[in-house]
């Protein structure tokens, strides 16, 4: 089976949390956020022997695709998949599917995001030939879920339902992110895992689904597989849905495939405070801090850049030439908004 | 009497309290700090045509005098008088006062701290014309007490007197920082000045006082100016003390001017929201900020370089090429124990 495996790393959006680190054409997933390689390079890595480059489609943005070209110089150029606008992740894995069919008919698909920090790479790598080999076989839409270690508020759950191979279960439900309570009972009751974002099934089962659940979408890939110079026209059209909503939801063909892994989405500055060792006062610094009663920052400087704190307490900070940012620990997912403001006021230039 | 006058800009210290935009070798003194032009220049500016280039003393230390000369061209160079060591005032006015008498008798000197802010100029050199003619006549130390226009903490307060001439008044009690009740007392209570710092006496008033309350150090000035060669020997070991606390408060020839000017001593970044304008959300930025639900802040980013504040209020953000600083507003004093750490530290390339 595993010449007819290629991996998809999922690698569009600029990750606009990241800022000021990240910028529209220099997008979270090269930056090294958590490691010491860019993350979509990371992602790559990870998959070690078990899909070559020639076999790994990386989906991206137009704006993005230079910088995550110029980090993945072993991938063929005709690997890159562009997307002509931002659709989320559903119509994204189709136009991979569809590029992998074009190759190969009876492809499967190993679906990765290529902003996730997962370690160990081994146990990765040995999960992912079992979830291929069973979406292979059976036909179904594997999800990995990962046995959570706390009750993290900050992603998605899966319940899990009876088992359907040894180690698969069915998908009993998918819940939305909790809030901190009910993420306890969550950890407290057990079956539930954390939905990673990635996947294993077969290109055309998932032509399928989306044939079945998202029709429209259906109907335009068909067209493409038929004309595939079509995609700057069709693609946009497409409505734009994640894979969970869009199609997991709503399928009874898919399982979950619980790993034991240290796993972290890296959704914002705040994951640095678990990816980054702490010091004795807690604080969490790339680069170079002075803390003086300062205690639980997340800190990040360039190399030669001191960041200085005194007698503030879980603030990010982050540093760059050109611009930095102060915000709450706890409300690092709103630097968002900080991105959307830039665009507004016109400055390009920095977002 | 003018030709008889010399201006003494006491330019000595770092300035810790700005760091990181001050440094051993870049002083808050050469600093814009609150306004456009380094403070030692707007201080010499302030005199205009009171006290020419050429009876202009600048009294600092020899890691500052670099700088400090840089940005005062007009300066002759033997007017930069070097102090071997920091000895605080009471030693470098008498230093000033023994270089001013070996060219001029008769000398009477206006004492300025060259890192305050004062507007506007033409009150104050009227102020400091009066307060020279008062000195010279009447053999008086007079200092120049600025009527406060809030409770101030950080700064002492001088209690006024009678009147021993119009506009002068015998200083009735030197008062240190008060807490905020007794700054408010002093405020509704009337009669109470802040001391400026800023004095005028004749050079010779000076060296008695001094033989009279300090008179170790009286003893090394008479040696000096038997041997003005001698300074790097005698001054180190001249006993530290301010002018305040070793001859003001003891001598019975002080008086205050009372002056109803706009003068603040910028003590550390705090004072910036007293002297950058704030914007609606009441923050106070030198350069460029995005600030989202942030409040109170006192921001400084050099040209091309942005601060973005989210969710955070009354904090100092500081950013230079090398090192940011972020701090509460209210604890901006406390900048100096960053610089000692660093310093203690061994790295003196940052402080």
């Amino acid at each position: 089976m595993n010449e007819r495996v290629f991996a998809v790393l999922l690698a569009g959006g600029a990750g606009t949390r990241f800022w000021p680190l990240s910028r529209r054409s220099r997008p979270k997933q090269v930056l090294p956020v958590g490691g010491e390689a860019p993350m979509v390079r990371a992602t790559l890595a990870r998959l070690g022997d078990l899909v070559p480059p020639e076999r790994v489609l990386v989906v991206t943005g137009e704006d993005q695709a230079a910088a995550v070209a110029g980090v993945l110089p072993e991938i063929p150029p005709e690997n890159l998949v562009l997307e002509p606008a931002p659709r989320n992740t559903a119509p994204c894995i189709g136009l991979a599917a569809v590029e992998a069919l074009g190759r190969e008919p009876d492809a499967v698909l190993l679906c990765l995001p290529a902003d996730h920090v997962m370690r160990p790479a081994a146990g990765f790598r040995e999960a992912a030939a079992r979830a291929l080999a069973r979406a292979d076989g059976a036909g179904t839409l594997v999800t990995f879920g990962i046995e959570p270690t706390r009750p993290a508020t900050g992603y998605g759950y899966i319940r899990r339902g009876e088992e359907t191979a040894p180690g698969f279960f069915r998908v009993e439900e998918f819940r939305e992110k909790p809030a901190r309570e009910r993420a306890e009972e969550y950890l407290a009751a057990g079956g539930y895992l954390w939905n990673s974002g990635m996947f294993a099934w077969r290109a055309d089962v998932f032509l399928e689904e989306t044939d079945r659940y998202m029709p429209e979408n259906g109907a335009r890939f068909a067209l493409l597989r038929e004309d595939p110079s079509r995609r700057a026209d069709l693609f946009p059209r497409m409505e734009p849905r994640s894979v969970d909503y869009g199609i997991l939801e709503r399928t009874d063909r898919a399982e979950v495939l619980p790993l034991a892994l240290r796993w972290d989405d890296v959704g914002s500055f705040a994951a640095l405070a678990r990816l980054v060792p702490g010091d004795e006062a807690g604080n969490h610094a790339t680069g170079e801090l002075l803390a003086l009663d300062a205690h639980g920052l997340v800190t990040v400087a360039p190399e030669g850049h001191l960041v200085a704190a005194l007698g503030v307490d879980d603030l990010v900070v982050v540093v760059t030439p050109d611009a930095t940012l102060v915000c709450p620990r706890d409300r690092a997912e709103e630097v968002k908004s900080l991105v959307a403001g830039l665009r507004r006021a016109g400055r390009e230039d920095l977002a």
